[in-house]
């Protein structure tokens, strides 16, 4: 396809694309004439990966050529993928083993039995909020948590289910990127539903 | 209590105190001298919602004067506190129903049977990302999102049971902000964790 195809079907303006093969995000297409170059169904799924690392998970450029860089050392690692992707690991950090000072998230992660990252972004992100939460004395205690850690799993299991069946790895890492990141608000929108409801069926008559 | 250990028991500073005051959310203390003034259980509680409300939900003073006169005026109303406590009812517009213009979200709503106001602003929120993951090819159908309103729902169960037992409205209305607020970002947290863990269950030897 030419570059306007390439540009409509992803979404991607044709300024932008430019600007992506210009910083090596993205290769070149194949010339068929002077001026005129050819695009295939692998440059549109790169592209969407890019427009879903850059637009929907908020990387850099940067970060954004050395992720898709790491991605391509072992596409058909489905577990590396996905962790790339979803930045459970890094691609320049994949050695070094960060440690997480949080005893309260390593009891949960523990009582779990779940295998993450030491280095996983989301370790820090729970210690901060469980932090907060026993700052504000909203918090007894982490197995307070315990139940809603189980219903975590389960809706992993719907995530995880949901990305199966993508063709490659490229497509695999764009599909994670946008059901992790964009329903994280829906997630969150439905549980203030949920909420208002299941306080009309404690609280009031009907 | 002295205005020094309403402070200190609190957590807001002196000044914020005063302010609060002068700005008619919080009611005068006792005086007990010419220049000094008692400050009971009644000031803490309701200095300590004052807190949740602008400083984890983000509300401006005029709005937190507004929801405390609504808050006071059907205290019992237990429902009707908790819609207040977390927006999903604002002092404003009790009596105006917004119809939020989602086909897709009155479909779910109506298929899980819940009883949500037309107004809530969860309702608009749920609308716009479903609208970006459809237009990002993310999502079929608004019903691939049935399982997981049925783990909210199991989710809102849980935060029901952790605010039953509050003493009393003020009380009541606090815990509900911080649970319900500062809870977010640990569940997204646990999600990703969850995610990576049944990434390595599914993908990975061990």
């Amino acid at each position: 396809m030419r570059l306007a195809e390439l540009s409509r079907h992803s979404g991607v303006s044709v300024a932008s694309i430019k600007y992506y093969i210009r910083e090596g995000l993205l290769e070149p297409g194949r010339l068929v004439a002077a001026t005129q170059a050819e695009y295939d169904e692998h440059h549109l799924r790169r592209l969407r990966l890019i427009r879903a690392l850059i637009g929907v998970r908020g990387l850099s450029v940067g970060t954004t050529r050395e992720l898709l860089g790491a991605l391509s050392e072992h596409p058909q690692d489905v577990h590396r993928v996905l962790g790339l992707a979803l930045g459970a690991i890094r691609p320049a950090d994949e050695g070094r083993e960060d440690t997480a000072e949080c005893a309260d998230v390593d009891a949960l992660v523990e009582e779990m039995g779940w295998q993450v990252h030491r280095a996983a972004p989301a370790r820090a992100d729970l210690a901060e909020t469980l932090g907060t939460l026993r700052r504000l004395g909203a918090l007894g205690d982490w197995r307070a948590l315990l139940p809603y850690a189980e219903l975590a799993e389960r809706t992993a299991v719907l995530d995880l289910d949901a990305l199966d069946g993508a063709e490659d790895p490229l497509e695999l890492a764009e599909r994670a990127v946008l059901l992790t990141v964009l329903l994280e608000p829906a997630l969150l929108a439905l549980r203030r539903l949920a909420q208002e409801h299941e306080s009309a069926r404690r609280y009031t008559g009907g």
